[in-house]
């Protein structure tokens, strides 16, 4: 019962760089990189992100709609952080359902362009991108909701793991998982934090060594989501969950959050700068670029 | 294999005042405020904790019986201390079942009154009676295990989440969990340590933000207790499985228990002034005041 | 995703003494005690490890054969030290399944006899052997699966639990455990760590202070083991695990692991010499030497 409520509820925890000085940031560097601005104005415009905000309720639902696979790119990332500052500083907004626009895939993780053949400082932009979205939605006083209606590898499964509560398409065809590994790389130690907070130490080790990918019946089994439920009821109990959720008082539940969280939004926090410099020393080894391309191109054969 | 015996199996851990000088503090507080007296002869007489030693087994029954709730009020509480202290002490003792000698309640936790329009002094004086609880049963060299014959929030779900094992009551009106969140307050961080210990962090992170009440089944199902009984089966059980325990080495099993504690009772021991001056000023707060008279009111209704 | 690719894989981690060395200690102080010489000419000749390396599948088989029950003593320890660094150094080998040569035990755990009646230079050694095979085994880069075809009590269970993947004959006959309690004396901290990491705390807390043993089918459920089968499909099953861990490219795999298992390497590492220190005051009291004798005397009169 001890813990002082927090004056301010929506100050921004230290690692987190508001949004509109990391705009500027990037305009400066797009400014300098001519080829960049359209992407820009685009992530300006949101349309990677669909926002309804339910001013009623309280309640955002947040579309993923960035084709063919909502890959985590630097724009996709970079409108999702903007939108999830906007509802955090909406007074009006206390919870939020992340879902897919796209059929077959809540999110296919960090986009692999963004990582191949690119340049340190789009690395390091790139990096800071990710950073921000995970510190953002962990450590968010919202209630955060993942409604995956599909698979989520990678870093879509990091994203998911870090909201309060997910519920996945009861479909033995989407899968989720940390599977970095079968890529040749390794989730960084605060995908690994995450996925330990959620499943434990002995699910997480072997998952994230075999890089296992699960069928949504097995996520369930190990905890990854926390129920399955037919994907054409997937939205509505999404709602159910959190009206239920939001049926508490936001300070107490806040702080509760915030208490069990913050032991791992602080370990990045403290080695953000680092981080980065492990990611760009690691992401540009000939090695590494290699095992990518060659990784792209299975895909498109894929596709092809 | 590592680890010395420890040679003085009795000693009083760090953090823990010995309740002889608690209780002559608590006299001269007393003094100062008159219209305490009669409830600190009450506390002890030892009213409110009946405690029955059968020496040949070693095995103590500690009942608790303070209507209409068992609320762990400054009293209560400072008696449960001595009794603790007093067996703790007793060479005779090796293992305590706790159990309620009131129907269809366990403990319903913190005693609300103490911390409604109260003084500082008074606030300081509960909450180091509730630290002084825990650190005595989470760090206790006796076996200790709970026999929970009724309903068990908050409060009271910490008592029985800081024994060594549970046993419940197989009635799914029993319910147990920290609902603190659900009254607008925050678990303190070593009712949270605590409780991660025995669910893990995914359990308690939702458990805790939710406030929630588990039916036994429920709670059983979660690792919140270790198994369920019907009612008429529990004390017999818990002597049983007590039995069981008793039948290890104490000296191994006292230090193998101490291993697993240390680094959470530690925390505390580390934090404990912190504790009380956040709880003081958190309890102080207007705005937690007016929530804690409505929820009275709401449970005086109740009644009513 | 963020992390150097570690750059020399077969580099000795922090704490491991080179083998070289140990046997070169070992040699002196064997030739100060020359009862001993034969025991040490056995270990370097390894005839309690039979190992077989397929080179072509870069699959290693350790069994152990050390009637009558695989107990680790120094010179076993020694000799599985050295299969497991000459193992580590061969860039043809990737994995290694150990299982037992010996029928109905997978491996009782320390030798009592390295324990009782010997010099306080013997327990130092002893100690520190036992601590080289843990590092060794709990660090390998090699994927590490345990084939456990019998019992696999204290020490025995730690080696199962220090693999990466544990796979036990379908016998409720065989049991696992860390039962050190049940003989008066407490699993080392790095024990515990390891046995926590598998089972986490609650599990862990429990079956240490009661020394459990669990049969086969109970170890399933506790998490001390991944999956039973029929014992006459154990090395098979093992085999066809190992294959699926081999599929993952080996670089992202070990820094994976090595992620996931460091803090609780480095914790030892950090503390060797006060954990040989502990080790050696505790077992040389008298008290402790009395309750082994008694131990052994119940063992050898049960065998005759």
């Amino acid at each position: 019962m001890a813990a002082a409520l927090s004056l301010a509820r929506r100050i921004v925890p230290p690692g987190l760089q508001p949004l509109c000085s990391r705009a500027q940031a990037w305009g400066r560097s797009a400014r300098q990189r001519p080829g960049l601005l359209l992407a820009q104005s685009r992530a300006f415009s949101n349309n990677k992100i669909l926002v309804e905000l339910d001013e009623g309720s309280g309640v955002a639902t947040v579309k993923f709609k960035s084709p063919p696979v909502n890959s985590l790119s630097l724009d996709f990332l970079t409108e999702l952080c903007i939108s999830l500052e906007k509802l955090e500083n909406n007074r009006g907004c206390r919870g939020v359902i992340f879902t897919s626009a796209i059929p077959k895939v809540f999110s296919s993780g960090l986009d692999i362009t963004d990582m191949c053949g690119k340049s340190t400082e789009h690395y390091v932009e790139f990096w800071r991108a990710v950073q921000q979205m995970w510190l953002r939605l962990y450590g968010s006083n919202m209630v955060t909701i993942a409604a995956i209606n599909g698979s989520s590898p990678a870093g879509g499964c990091l994203f998911a793991l870090s909201c309060d509560y997910r519920i996945m398409a009861d479909n033995p065809k989407f899968y989720i998982g940390l599977n970095e590994s079968q890529l040749g790389i390794v989730a960084p130690f605060w995908f690994k934090d995450t996925f330990v907070n959620v499943v434990g130490h002995r699910v997480a080790e072997r998952s994230l060594q075999l890089g296992s990918l699960h069928p949504a019946p097995e996520a369930l089994q190990l905890g990854i989501v926390d129920e399955l439920v037919p994907e054409e009821k997937l939205q509505e109990k999404a709602a159910a969950v959190l009206a239920q959720w939001l049926a508490l008082p936001d300070h107490a539940r806040q702080l509760t959050k915030s208490m069990m969280r913050k032991p791992v939004l602080d370990r990045l926090v403290t080695h953000q700068e680092d981080d980065v410099q492990h990611f760009v020393s690691f992401i540009a080894k000939e090695s590494i670029q290699k095992s990518l391309r060659k990784y792209m191109e299975m895909l498109s054969k894929r596709k092809g």
